[in-house]
């Protein structure tokens, strides 16, 4: 073939294959997204709409990646996983972002970009350990946040002044300050802002009695997920539990993922089988 | 802090630097786009208006991400820079459909999305290797389809008969059939099918003759590209640099680059060096 | 400093740590050893003192590096990691091959010399079943190799012939080969040659009675290896840790690995605690 | 077979082949090294036995391992290469112990062993500047060393008085202590101690003003090392090459790294082709 002195080149594709049995967490950011923010408006400190935008992309790429949550042993080329949902996620924000901000059209010079990097943890405690750090991030700035730009906004700080007097405050502090300053009870403050958002595809919840009461272990439940190999599935269960997650609905809520309750619940998150489709006999 | 006992999690990260010093190349696909181009009608075996849409897109990238071509050198995390080139080409390709596809609306549930993957290169001989492969590689592609899509499309035979016809055909029997059955001289194609697109910054074209008669050896001209340490340049060496870069047209172009003539009358390509801007002194 | 203009050199050092909360095997292999045995006659199929060599390097490397067997949750550095091991291995097989082979001193031109890597398994189970993989391949290249060197040895085939007579057999019939041929009963062959060698710090072995007396499960015991962070042993842990691993002997064993027993007496193999000494009260 | 159940656990083993054409960099480091040379007193602050033994062992090592130096362009296993130099090392390292420790035996309980990392370096200057850079840190240390030691083994000072009298003293200020305080002129130090040990297989010298008559750029000469596919050299011409280095004597000299002479004058260093042997037509 004429160009076979040129497919040497070939060589220095190095493999990037992430290590099989792991959980894998891919990260998404918004490139520049403190400028984005400004250039549309965001409202300060959180924007209804950009957040429930950025819901709505998550979904679809959920929905368009039927893999991913139960992504667990799954052995995938690193840079390729990581781009894909990179990629599904930019293209259905900029679909999407009409209807959350019908009277801001994007500009061709300021569109939105994200990265994205992927992360993987051996054991299942390893991954709730990341998922509730997330969570206790996001209440300690969310907290930080609404205090600041309560300052700011209603205390008609500057954010230098703001800055200033939340330095050394603990967490009392600011719920302090919020409700004699602003007449405001954070515990009130929407879900969304506090807990974040958990998306997930839903089934029956597991009843914890019932569980109990037969008996299981959670290491039963996980068995498979936790120590099995990832060749053991047949085609045509593969197939199977590939039909019955396209009809499960992606749900958006904004529960706490740190105690065992949401875990215990939905056994189906952790393990690779899905659950009871609700209403289901 | 509340999270401490969660932050062991970090740990997990693992780095994902590039090796400094190299030429990286980043490639990206469309993901599925066999179907996509089905779901839309592209037609074949070029869609002019799709190749002009990945151009413009390829063009708004370089724009957005000034580092690109000249990337020579940079030192950088492989997933953050290969999803945001990916998620920033995803947004230019869907603003962009619009205007090449004006009467067919992307659909929700058919978006296009995009992966991509950093490949390393030592030397600026491996660089030139590997394009000269994509080129090669493009011409007999288009040579086979453009044959084959007659043959389909004006000769009327089924993808299986048009298929075993072209088996261990050469160059020359491809030529022929387009001439003797469809009056297609393939010389006479356009250049964009037969040798791809060449997206580069546009500066004054150096003449060959001046820089024989000023006696520089190629060595010099890509001395700093090929052996710098990237760390010797100032910061107002960099923005100096990179405000002429901004000025600089990015252009699309449809050049052999397998032969020397397009990279030694485009120094700044290979070089770290921008060139001289047309109409500039 | 004079060589300031050099350092930029240490960017190239590309960062290779391993995953946390993995299980690390390092595979050993001797270089050429094919080679390496016939120069000094090793026996066929088996060398029992070669085999006790590689034992006593293995038992020696164990003692100098006390992290090994329950390295469980350790991030290193791959390269230092496996090259140390290497080079413990080497340093040890070469100081106590006179006391193996007192009439066969090495010659300089002919050293023995071993490479490495490491692979990291998530879970208990992938680890397990990886040892499991390994020892029954040792039964199975064992039985091969008695049959195939009685054969030659004994039975005055040639090296292609007794090749050619093996070909499609099953265990079976290697068993009655010998046993008819030869008079060996294969299940009387050294324990050492059908199981390979095991080697642990040996502990008091826990009665499999009391422990499910107790009720405890397994997940309890491997709790802290299998799920929790590295970081939470404090300091006088690990020392008094290591001080009780020092005290334990080191034993080469031939035991089954594969069923659950094996791990079962000894749970201090793949928790993070090292177990009871023998006669401690 | 048997094991088959088992044998999904190779899927763990990840690729770590190195970039191909880059110059690969192994570095060895004796481990705990410091309680090494206490142990068996190695004189301060060079101990010219201990030195020569390293040297043989590197020797050694080029000798058993002919790709070594002129690794440039070769495809590898990042850990088959370093492991199996740093065992090879160990190895050579503990048999040749004795010709320079004669009346020192290794103990069992103190074998020295080595750890060793390989790092990539793109380009020629990179490798260079890696190693104008060790020769730099080389005589740095050694002026502090030898003017730290002589202050307390000559001039009677405590570890801590001499560190302190040197802190903040340039490389003057210390050659001056040396002279004054011990009519030490540095610059009549052995050359092994100032510059360190450069090993390569010596050819004949390339007399400088032929190069410079032949009209040959330093670009021709290193051609084929700096941008050829490494896939391009025949089978036969490999071998031939093969011959040729082992025939090379290994040396081991004290020469300038820094400066472009000691390159120049020996092109088949860099080169991937072996010069005139000396005495040869």
């Amino acid at each position: 073939m004429a160009n076979s002195k040129y497919e040497y080149v070939k060589a220095f594709e190095q493999d990037d294959s992430l290590l099989p049995n792991t959980w894998i967490v891919v990260r998404i950011d918004g490139r520049g997204f403190h400028r984005f923010s400004d250039r549309y408006q965001f409202q300060k400190p959180n924007d209804e709409r950009a957040l429930n935008l950025m819901n709505t992309a998550a979904c679809a790429v959920m929905k368009d990646l039927p893999d991913l949550i139960i992504a667990y042993g799954v052995s995938d080329e690193y840079s390729k996983l990581v781009t894909t949902i990179v990629s599904t996620f930019t293209a259905h924000y900029i679909v999407n972002w009409p209807s959350f901000f019908p009277t801001t059209p994007l500009e061709p010079g300021f569109l939105p970009s994200f990265d994205g990097r992927a992360v993987q943890y051996p054991s299942l405690q390893n991954l709730r350990d990341y998922m509730s750090w997330r969570q206790a991030d996001c209440h300690i700035n969310n907290l930080y946040n609404t205090t600041f730009w309560n300052m700011i906004l209603r205390g008609g700080m500057s954010n230098t002044e703001a800055e200033k007097a939340l330095q050394g405050t603990v967490s009392g502090d600011k719920n302090e300050i919020l409700f004699s300053r602003f007449g405001i009870n954070y515990n009130n403050e929407p879900e969304m802002y506090k807990k974040g958002s958990v998306i997930f595809r839903d089934y029956e919840i597991q009843p914890q009695t019932e569980k109990k009461a037969g008996g299981m272990s959670r290491e039963t439940e996980y068995q498979v997920g936790e120590e099995g190999s990832p060749v053991e599935m047949t085609k045509s269960q593969m197939a199977r539990l590939r039909k019955i997650q396209k009809k499960a609905t992606i749900v958006v809520t904004h529960l706490d993922i740190i105690k065992d309750d949401f875990w215990d619940q939905r056994p189906w998150i952790l393990s690779n089988k899905p659950g009871k489709l609700p209403g289901e006999g």
